[in-house]
């Protein structure tokens, strides 16, 4: 199979890549800069791709922030929730249809590859998720992506039924360099181990009995 | 309804954005420049915004041309092909899956205003069409729509079953100026009158016993 790779520089999508990889499968890799302020994924997602050995295309359209409202991974103002991922801290750090706008791109890179598929990292929570990580939002964009070329390209979500933690059980079995992943949306000098996406992090690894290689701010480890 | 139109300066996107306002909606237009060597067309976008008195975002995207290939559209070679639509030049006019990048993003910015719709001015042609133009394209689009956040939107296309006459005959209801609009995919100073949009708008006026008011090259007009 010839694969785009979606890559934000998380683990999850570090996940899909190095599992793409370890099957044999010929990759390359996305990465979009939508304004998010958590940037140091980006650097994450080249380290990625520079350890794995994929060719990537890194593509600025930070013009697209001031459309994405008050959300705040990229408003200019407004803190990051802490606490666990709830209904509330979900809508507050929801960028208003992004995934469908990052298939839609690596879909156009796809076509004009004539490459086979298109991957996301989208997983499940434990008790909130995503709109637009749900599996009928998948399907639904699989069927999209075989009308929208006369090259019918497939969208696969290999994680989509999967919690965290299961995506880490798999990305230790395929060597992931968690150490180079980012997660925090706080986007500081460390994880700070108190946003939502931090809990299920730490959660994640706990649960495999595992240690993860980032640093958190000192206060936060558990 | 509240509506976001997805606005190229073309003469379809313009009909949609004419009848809407005709009709009372509350209406704002969004414009990508995607590296499209026509680049007439965005000029058109604004001054048809300037003269329907219309909000209107014109959002950067130009990063995205590598990423297309070698379509005619926005790869820096090739000739842009002459003659009416067949398989083979669709082919060569088609920037890969730019309807859905166009959709996915008017939906983000639909969703941060708490709009009802997004709307595009897809419609049939005579023999051959654009994959990304059909009613079962924009239908699984709609669906995605709905799926992609907690806010649902629509995906309306309200040519999506007409041809290019019947909407330059809508225009016409709707006192599009048609003087301000721009298809031709050449991009030169006047109308090239020979590439397949430049044939289809002509024919469509005809069929309408309208004589169209932009400017053609001297030899093209028939």
């Amino acid at each position: 199979m010839k694969c785009v790779v979606i890559l934000s520089g998380g683990l999850d999508s570090a996940t899909v890549l190095y599992t793409l990889k370890a099957e044999g499968h010929e990759v390359r890799a996305l990465t979009v800069d939508y304004g998010q302020r958590h940037r140091r994924e980006l650097d994450a997602a080249r380290a990625l791709c520079r350890h794995v050995g994929v060719e990537q295309r890194v593509v600025d359209l930070s013009a697209l922030a001031p459309l994405f409202g008050e959300n705040r991974l990229t408003a200019p103002r407004g803190a990051v929730p802490e606490g666990p991922y709830t209904a509330g801290t979900i809508a507050l750090t929801t960028v208003p249809n992004r995934n469908m706008i990052l298939l839609a791109i690596a879909l156009g890179w796809a076509i004009a590859l004539r490459y086979d598929a298109v991957t996301f990292g989208a997983h499940q929570g434990p008790h909130a998720n995503y709109p637009d990580c749900r599996p009928e939002f998948a399907e639904v964009m699989d069927r999209a992506a075989r009308l929208c070329d006369a090259h019918p390209v497939r969208i696969l979500a290999p994680f989509i039924h999967a919690d965290k933690a299961a995506v880490v059980a798999a990305g230790h079995r395929a060597g992931v360099p968690f150490e180079l992943t980012w997660s925090c949306y706080q986007g500081g000098a460390r994880h700070c181990g108190r946003c939502g996406t931090c809990l299920d992090r730490l959660e994640a690894f706990r649960r495999n009995g595992l240690t993860d290689p980032v640093a958190y701010e000192p206060a936060a480890r558990p």
